[in-house]
């Protein structure tokens, strides 16, 4: 196998050099689940941190239907064509490889798949939320010290998913449909005002007007928003993939946000807000899963959870009870 | 001490036969720190649970200025006339007793203190957003037992606060003041999302016609989020505490919004839900609690998080090393 002959500096030297081939195979390892395979991941993660940090982390949202690929295609090639190098990865913790994962057909992007300023890298196996960031966290690292300027994380805009992208981007692009009704837009609440800027696709034809009307819409609705902290006002633009429409405008909203953002220095908080956010997140969801992985806590919990909806014991009574039993059978 | 006196059945028979008196000797022993009082207060609760459950609870949150307090004394005096029972509770982490807190100074609801159908509880000192969660929602067991109609529980428009209140009331109700700009309103991004109903107060006099204006400009905004899974549209009214206008209105409009609720089953579901809700999370509550409060840790965090500041290690590295730690710690 010849991921297990290179060594940690084979790795980091051939990522730093920007080798996709040896970015590819570090990503791999990032996915692995064997014990190896991790130990090394770390340490070529840990080699490359300080190279990484340097590109535009963009998060892309919207749900099937929206037009995402062709989207993406669209804005990545108008950043490539400026000489810049653009990374596509994905967050789709409810794919499973073998059923097909967003991105992993890369046919969806003809021209950007054969750019050789582009690199797409479709979503890793299906996992939990907290272990699927985790490798997209860390492949954000080698693409950075790769070199590459430009990074999306495309996920579907369906889940819990956003919240997760949301937390290591520095954009945050919601793609929407005009007049498709937000019921069959399947946003979930929370996620529009989790958005730096709303992009209506396909701006073009017959929909022309009811995109600019859906943009005064929206417009108006983020006025009537809390102000964001970052001192940007979410942005709603349209455009067309199809008529290559808007897209330029996308890519300057963004450089304007991450411009903004920069002299104000909310991007560099926010930056350093996310490393301990992830920190903190890995270590809650460590301790939840420690306790809600305990046979015996399994056991109790559902005993006790029946006696909670019966109104035979509060929420509280039943959660010191479990914690009880589980600290006690940790100290065995 | 009178309170040590009463026995277990003492206050369950003074609580069910309605005593207001004991109601709020046992609320006094539900927010105590002693453990003596925990022990007495934890069967207390147990024995009046299976009386418990059959109140509206209801939400009021607000920022300092809507007019919170004549709002509540106006539509509790509303709920009273019908001959229902009222308790008003309140959630208030960030308060200390003695700073003052909110409902603290009974003066502020003149009619509705010496209404015999009316029982005000300051809220409890200050504490963790969990722990005074925790002492609310019992208290909330031991009024239903004592026979109110109907629970109020209010809190201030300007923390975490209204997430947990949300997660233990029927229906959430957001009072908001007409043209002061959402920056001056300082509600949090997320919380209009949460109110089944707006009531934009102070809606009188020269006002009357700015009130009906943000009553529009709500609705429509309300129009552009998602449907909310209770399959009820919140509503947007204007009412004056003052005039007495509009607030029989808000208490129809809660009504209907129980009806509907009970007939589609979402009060039912939700009800059972926010008890498993609670449940666990107390459990991720005291599992963070045990492992940031322990000194080892904390050492090693303060550290660290610097290491992962400095991009000299990720954050999933640096959570694995004070897991070990932990577990470790816990083993010995």
């Amino acid at each position: 196998n010849k991921k297990d002959k290179l060594s940690v500096s084979d790795y980091v030297e051939g990522i730093l050099s920007g080798n996709i081939s040896i970015l590819s195979q570090g990503i791999t390892l990032i996915e692995s689940s064997l014990p190896k395979h991790h130990i090394i991941a770390q340490q070529v993660i840990e080699q490359c941190l300080p190279h990484a940090g340097k590109s535009v982390r963009v998060g892309i949202t919207g749900v099937p239907g929206v037009g995402k690929s062709t989207f993406i295609e669209a804005l990545g090639v108008q950043i490539t064509s400026q000489g810049k190098k653009l990374a596509v990865l994905a967050i789709d913790p409810s794919s499973e490889r073998s059923k097909g994962s967003i991105l992993g057909d890369k046919t969806r992007m003809e021209v950007l798949s054969v750019d050789p300023n582009a690199y797409i890298r479709p979503s890793p196996s299906a996992g939990s939320l907290g272990g699927v960031a985790r490798k997209t966290r860390e492949s954000i690292v080698l693409c950075e010290a790769a070199g590459f300027d430009v990074v999306f994380i495309e996920t579907v805009g369906v889940g819990q998913s956003e919240t997760a992208v949301h937390s290591m981007v520095d954009c945050f692009l919601l793609l929407m449909l005009a007049g498709a009704g937000d019921e069959l837009q399947g946003i979930k609440r929370g996620i529009m005002e989790m958005a730096d800027l709303l992009a209506i696709t396909k701006a073009d034809g017959a929909n022309l007007q009811k995109a600019m009307m859906a943009k005064a819409e929206y417009t108006s609705a983020l006025h009537l928003y809390p102000p964001a902290e970052s001192g940007w006002d979410p942005r709603v633009l349209t455009c067309s993939s199809l008529e290559k429409d808007g897209i330029a405008d996308v890519w300057n909203t963004i450089s304007d946000y991450i411009a903004t953002t920069k002299e104000n220095e909310f991007f560099q908080n926010k930056r350093q807000h996310q490393s301990k956010y992830w920190m903190f997140e890995t270590i809650n969801e460590s301790l939840r899963e420690s306790f809600y992985d305990n046979v015996a806590i399994q056991n109790l919990l559902t005993k006790l959870e029946e006696d909670v909806l019966s109104n035979k014991l509060t929420s509280f009574a039943a959660a010191q009870m479990l914690l009880d039993k589980y600290f006690d059978n940790l100290k065995e």
